[in-house]
């Protein structure tokens, strides 16, 4: 019971792994089985759905820890510019470190599930997530909502954007010129005083 | 023989279509034949290589003709600005225009490649020429060559960016929101006038 009880997480945590790394179609349910050391049962015991829902499940989990991530960025910066400054530098920093084999968990099901309603459901609920808790903090640092959202897009855009070249490429490089631009938006557009909204709330969560 | 001597590129066109829509696992050469009208026997006759060198031949194929674009569309505008509009523009039209579902041949050898070398090397070879393509451009804009060549390594990555959130969110506002920031970064860049070089030259084919 222990041991099954904890093969779901295991799984998803497996699933998310692989798939930023190889992509949906080339992560199989034995690799998964395998680097999760679950019980050949356990796909169909936990993800009836299979390995859309595991995908599904991995998506969902990655914008989870991406929107905490900002979360307790935002918390140690005094601005809109430092903000977009920590969530460039963090998956920079990931790629880097992993050898420019760790990207995006949510890209792949986009790119290779286009025809796939379930899978291009989940790709956008994600980033929605991940934008709306970045806009929420741009907001916070006193932008007004229609800019922090624009600014929230873009920035996820760019960091998508900058995993994919800069992975082809094997440079950081396209990371430092997406910063850039990023940082010159972010400090046109806001002010860098805080609004006064009292303490720094925490996002909602939101599933879209 | 006619036939036979028409089927490589149309293997090409196929691969590259399918690849851009559905990822690069996902394309089987069972399609490619189907799409291509191709005979059975020509995959290994024509691509040695296999379904890795029809990715790799689809991937420099969809640089070379957007290198080509970016140099038509250069000849039609007056500054670095108006060449990123049309750029991005460009991006954001066949993308709206086909439902969402054609998005661009070199990503997903990215993003599902990254263990495989032959892949790899076609996504960086590819996004560079297209890079180098529009750099040229820039710096004949007007922009010094290391201000061009970021110009045009952030605007790919934009675009790609925007391939990727917009295919999820179904809305075309991420290439909007990065066409502001990336004509902004053009504007302050580049000079408007055209450089001394006297006619418009194309640029060289690179192969990296």
């Amino acid at each position: 019971m222990g041991q099954r009880s904890d093969a779901r997480p295991k799984m998803i945590k497996a699933a998310r792994a692989l798939i930023r790394e190889r992509g949906y179609h080339a992560t199989a349910l034995s690799d998964v089985l395998e680097l999760s050391a679950a019980p050949r049962g356990s796909v169909y015991f936990h993800f009836p759905g299979g390995k859309t829902q595991l995908a599904v499940e991995a998506a969902k989990a990655y914008a989870r820890d991406q929107a905490e991530m900002i979360e307790r960025a935002a918390e140690g910066v005094n601005s809109a510019v430092e903000l977009v400054t920590a969530y460039v530098t963090r998956a920079r920093e990931n790629l880097v470190k992993s050898n420019y084999l760790e990207g995006c968990t949510i890209a792949p099901l986009v790119l290779e599930g286009a025809r796939e309603p379930d899978l291009l459901n989940a790709g956008s609920a994600a980033f929605s997530h991940i934008i709306e808790g970045l806009a929420f903090q741009f907001a916070f640092f006193g932008m007004d909502r229609a800019d922090a959202r624009e600014l929230a897009e873009v920035s996820v855009s760019g960091v998508q954007g900058a995993l994919v070249t800069a992975r082809a490429l094997r440079s950081p490089a396209p990371f430092d010129s997406m910063l850039a631009i990023l940082t010159d938006r972010a400090a046109r557009l806001g002010a860098s005083e805080p609004s006064e909204v009292g303490d720094h709330i925490t996002t909602e969560e939101t599933h879209a």
